[in-house]
């Protein structure tokens, strides 16, 4: 993308409402605008960062066979109603609303019941079973605080999986399955060092849920570990009998703050026996589907990644997440030459600063948008017969023929 | 994918509340999902339909120079204040809904003014002009009824872009270039010879905005055209005043029924004076900004695709758009090895129907479902070197070597 037919424009401040670091440094850089607490805009250079997270998730998914939908957001009380959750008491961060015609309405904060009840029409046998099917949504959430930029949204974009089984073994594989297959996704969005799977409270149906976390100083969760964190449990169920459980002692774990971006849950029953949904077994007789669900919070990735990795100087991506590649600036005659002749030929990748601006303004912006790589193309290197290659994670700079670069 | 690995299950009959055509078939061939009236989940098949109708659109507006972002759902009351459509007689499909900490909220049913008040931000001088923005967003609209399917939808996916300029001459350009954009547009999506730019109603700043209408039985709009269908008018521009200025009579016009998919506005300064989106001319004069907007209805498109193709035995999907290019069927045990090789190299253009069915109920899934070609392989073409290839739309089969099939 050439900087100047883009509306990317960095800011020198961010707006003063914007406290948390991700919002401010995202908005600064021009990746996303702020509609009000809680609900953003996604620019050019946002909306890449989004699909590419989508992109390393859809293919992790894709390799477990799971099959990508697309469910509505406006929510039918009726399926709701019969788990209960409809209710404001019971789950107090609904966005409802009304039906010209008549007739209330919810906006989906996450889709257990809907996607239960749909599948009443698809599944009857058990050989209509195993199935997986997730989707990338648009949540709405009412949440009475918003204040940590895409970390916490009211509106956010989340991948939701649903998973059907006919027993609870078939359940179990499948779960861990799903484990090593977002432990691939985050080692790929590049805080797999940081995230770790973690002990949380399961439900009527089991005794713990789980979560990855993401070691972070502003996280809003509370987190215990052990030295070689190969037990991490949230605070929820730090007691005897958990520790217990899990054989360790309360005087060898470690607190910190996470970000929990991600969580699983063995559901069994929890929605399919309200709901009745069934299938028949090899001898007709009618059963519960077991369940499981798996979400990952695709925009507050987005603002982990911002909080973690981000310097004094601004942002820093990861390459699978970053929006391009290169930040490409040419400087003088030839220069400005042989960059227009490396973007024509690595477009997709190259965010290529031709303004009508100064070096110095240029190389600050390219610190503040955080791509992987940095290329100055200039009189001065080229008489080299070569261009300047600088790692915005080390600041290392080198000098590398321009053929070299891939 | 494997039919079997699939939650695609066609069904026999529709829903009894399901009486448009598209809704119903899209039902039955397990492309949809209805939630209620206007409100539909999209499974499987029906996600790669919408994903390849943005694919197009995409590719022909990214030639434009657009850039695409995504804005939010929720809206704030303010900048919509200030243009008076925030008040539910102005607009009468708002779904509005309340923040628990307080404030009335709006569900986007367009977005001129965010869009409008965001780019407040980003404009300020003639150097940041002309911008192209564009994005594929869920709609939400509060129709009294829906009962059309996916041709009109209370929650539906539009692509709307919005341009923005300093003169009008540089307006009036890229409104052309649109024109000739979505031409090819619906022209790639199989509908270029049934869809018609027609004239519509202006507003204060133009006498007419155009719409794009495919003639359809079950249109809901009327359409006046002239034989060789040169001019198109939409039927709340039948007046003598148009007419003089089409030069057209009214006796050589014909009536018809007609599906908008697309709309295109010059709206000069219908947004930009109330919001205040202004630019610094080359003499530091603050101009208003000139904007048009231009829309497509992406799920509607859909919904028109498969009103229009479909035949008494199920849908006919143009290539471009169907789900997957090859139905294939393997009958005997030679034909079902050949298929599952066929299969293992074109995993991702193919639906492989590996069910343990009887070949007659997948032939009438094949044509329910609609992909293009269906390839069938047994021992007996098999003993000819061959197998059987078959246009779902023409239903001519030959016979050719698996090899040439690409």
């Amino acid at each position: 993308m050439r900087f100047s037919k883009t509306f990317i424009k960095t800011l020198r401040e961010a707006p003063k409402d914007e406290t948390a670091k991700n919002g401010a440094l995202l908005t600064r850089a021009g990746y996303i605008h702020k509609e009000m607490a809680g609900v953003y805009d996604y620019l050019p250079l946002g909306l890449r960062v989004i699909e590419n997270i989508k992109r390393v998730i859809r293919e992790e998914l894709n390799k477990l066979d799971c099959e990508e939908i697309q469910m509505s957001a406006l929510q039918n009380p009726e399926p709701w109603e019969k788990t209960g959750r409809f209710s404001d008491q019971e789950v107090d961060i609904w966005f409802k609303t009304e039906l010209v015609s008549g007739g209330k309405l919810g906006l989906a904060p996450t889709h257990e019941e809907p996607i239960t009840n749909m599948l009443k029409s698809y599944i009857s046998s058990y050989k209509d079973l195993p199935l997986y099917v997730y989707q990338f949504q648009t949540k709405f959430r009412n949440e009475l605080r918003a204040k940590s930029g895409i970390l916490r949204g009211r509106e956010f974009l989340m991948k939701d999986l649903y998973s059907f089984h006919t027993t609870e073994e078939d359940l179990d594989e499948f779960y861990a399955k799903v484990e090593q297959a977002y432990n691939n996704i985050f080692t790929r969005l590049g805080i797999g060092e940081d995230t770790h799977e973690t002990f949380a409270s399961g439900g009527i149906f089991s005794k713990y849920s789980h979560e990855f976390q993401t070691f972070l100083p502003v996280g809003e969760d509370t987190v215990y570990y052990n030295s070689d964190k190969s037990v991490v449990l949230n605070e929820e169920v730090l007691n005897d009998e958990v520790l217990a459980d899990l054989s360790v002692k309360r005087e060898e774990l470690s607190e910190t703050t996470a970000a929990e971006v991600a969580n699983i849950f063995k559901l069994k029953f929890k929605y399919s026996e309200p709901l009745g949904l069934q299938f028949g077994n090899e001898d007709n007789e009618l059963k519960n589907v077991y369940m499981g669900c798996y979400g990952i919070g695709v925009s507050r990735v987005m603002g982990v990644i911002a909080e973690k990795f981000a310097d004094e100087k601004g942002l820093v991506w990861p390459e699978e997440v970053a929006p391009y590649k290169y930040y490409l600036v040419g400087i003088g005659e030839n220069g400005m030459m042989e960059a227009e002749n490396f973007y024509k030929e690595h477009e997709d990748i190259t965010l290529f600063d031709d303004r009508d601006a100064r070096p110095g303004e240029k190389f600050a912006d390219a610190d503040l948008i955080g791509l992987p790589y940095r290329i100055v193309i200039s009189d001065k290197t080229l008489a080299e017969g070569a261009v300047e290659l600088t790692d915005r994670k080390t600041g290392e700079s080198k000098l590398v023929k321009l053929s070299e670069i891939q």
